[in-house]
């Protein structure tokens, strides 16, 4: 999809502020990264679009993979991609019964739909739905093994339990076992995310043996975390890996060590509309409303504030930041709380701001402009809701 | 507008999760109570509609008011209200001088719009347009009452200056003064509320009578916040009052308050799927994709998590709050750590999720479901984007 007709203008100095902005050779670069690391340790990807929701996007994630496959966080994603050609999906968000009509319906269209789950009433809700409507719902058991929010943990008698739930019922099928490691975020370490990684592949891979020496069959793998597929260096009995901000990078990734804040390829374009000379302020037209309310920054050594302030070429400037943000009203200060050099950025100036957290900031927006260096060269919609 | 259309089901236990929740009658009694007050005072509401975005929740905001007047945060909202017949628009954001020929357009179109400015070469940037236009673009000067984050303090003598840049013009005229007392959401007291509505009342009517002793006309003086709207004991010399959020209240609002949280109409519909006895948390449908990132409550005395747990009549239960959020996943536990009861919320139950911010969790809908009771009576859009 190229659609430039709603777009009068063709420059990042002429764009109506603020937008959404898309370095298109940056995000070539950060999918091929991902695909040859994993491609490395002979396992496959299985994106997560829930960054992106967006098929321009998806199609350069997916087209060099060897199996077009897909991770969604909503239902309304798979339905979104799933009408434009994407068959083989993973829901990664733990199965809620009343959504099962939704997913038989996906079935029922053609696409290889897994759910996921990690309780043994759910379980026998899922079979009896599938018994009831003459399916077989394919299902990820979702496993635990970091502490981090859902799953079941392996040595649970519940996994095997599931597995044969699962196994006895022609309503459901077990995939296999999934997790993410949502822990590795909060790592302090790159070599803590190595270990991290480790330890979700390790964990995995017992709870899948765990299922086969029960007689269980449990042909799939899956684990993923953005840090962790970017840091692991084994990846022996899993099959695939789900990871998804990756695509863009953003200021936390870049905390963590998974990037450098040169390899972001999504930010914001701004314009100066005041100067506060009294305070040593600038003030621009990219609020949270532009930037979203996340500061997942703050926990980390460095604080982004509401992003990184950069130019139009992708060079910081002077260490700015947005050190505050109203619904419509950025604040931009030095990172120190320094005098800044307002000759820099006159009123009406434009910036560029690199944000905290890719999935949140382009959830504001309905599309991307694309860009290679200063030049717009598509306009890219996204979806959003459920 | 009342489009059930695409709603195939009319109750709040039915409906797909997660989605955007209106209690009407409340949303009726906030308006009627914010009316009264301002009306008491001598004043006239020009409601922000930067929470709403919605025509239908608009019409019933403005449909008391003896002038049908609305103030927005972005031109994309001034287009879309125009659209729809409301022709009198503040744009209370400072203008950025590339936005306007967006504004000339809005006028072109019949609408009586006024920007805002708090600098002397914006104003000479508009009088320069203007005149090559052969429009006069209304004009309000944006004060700084209380040091919060945009413009030109009272005693500044660039009040004066703008003033009479604007008046030796034929491209611009000085519709009034206005201010926003943005630093009323820190008061730590409804006193201290109270004090910083005195103090936002006074600066500007001292800022509009600086102006006309000066020779120049200063019809409006237009102030608001939706904490000093609240608190305002007096409004003598003020003509207009600007807030938003009392429409729907939110948590943070009730931390201030400027409401009850039996009072807020907005909430999140979530369906729990996952229970962590382990942990002593369940896991619901709602992340803060659904609540938005907004963690304001966190600098307040009550910190609300993501979230406040109620039933579906409202009704908190057993001081359940979202504790986290991820994407798609919120996290409920008890405020104080304690232990959960499971068998309140057993899985594919439901609960209404009250938020921190109106303003951002509206923000991630494409509509509201209206309801009374349990019985949702009608869909009303929203708009996004600039």
């Amino acid at each position: 999809m190229n659609d430039l007709q709603s777009l009068e203008v063709t420059s990042l100095d002429e764009l109506p502020t603020p937008c959404l902005l898309l370095d298109q050779s940056k995000m070539v670069a950060n999918i091929g990264k991902m695909q040859a690391h994993i491609d490395s340790l002979n396992a496959s990807l299985r994106p997560h679009v829930k960054t992106n929701k967006s098929i321009s996007v998806t199609e350069k994630v997916i087209e060099n993979l060897a199996v077009k496959k897909i991770t969604v966080s909503t239902l309304h994603e798979a339905r979104y991609f799933q009408s434009h050609g994407v068959n083989d999906i993973m829901y990664g968000v733990g199965i809620t019964p009343q959504k099962l009509p939704e997913v038989a319906d996906l079935m029922a269209k053609g696409t290889s739909i897994s759910i996921i789950l990690d309780d043994v009433s759910v379980a026998q809700t899922v079979c009896a739905e599938g018994e009831k409507r003459g399916i077989t719902f394919r299902v990820h058991i979702e496993l635990d093994v970091d502490g981090h929010r859902s799953g079941v943990l392996p040595e649970d008698p519940a996994l095997i339990e599931i597995g044969k739930i699962l196994q006895a019922s022609n309503g459901a099928e077990l995939v296999g076992v999934m997790t993410h490691a949502g822990e590795s975020y909060d790592c302090p370490t790159t070599d803590a995310i190595v270990e991290m990684a480790e330890q979700e592949r390790s964990r995995s891979v017992k709870a899948a043996e765990l299922l086969r020496a029960a007689g269980i069959e449990c042909p799939e793998v899956s684990v993923g975390s953005s840090p962790t597929a970017a840091f692991a260096q084994n990846l022996d009995g899993v099959t695939e890996v789900r990871a998804g901000v990756y695509v863009f990078q953003d200021l936390f990734q870049s905390g963590l060590g998974c990037s450098t804040p040169d390899q972001i390829a999504l930010s914001v374009l701004g314009t100066v509309n005041a100067h506060k000379h009294n305070k040593n302020l600038i003030i621009v037209d990219a609020g949270w409303m532009a930037m979203s309310r996340d500061r997942g920054t703050a926990s980390q050594k460095v604080d982004q504030g509401y992003g990184l302030v950069v130019d139009l070429d992708g060079n910081p400037i002077d260490d700015l930041i947005l050190v505050a943000a109203n619904q419509e009203h950025g604040v931009i200060g030095a990172r120190d709380g320094g005098p800044v050099n307002f000759d820099t950025l006159p009123i009406g100036s434009r910036v560029r701001i690199l944000p905290n957290h890719a999935c949140a900031t382009a959830a504001q927006y309905e599309n991307y402009k694309v860009h290679t260096g200063k030049t717009v060269t598509a306009v890219w919609p996204r979806i959003r809701g459920w």
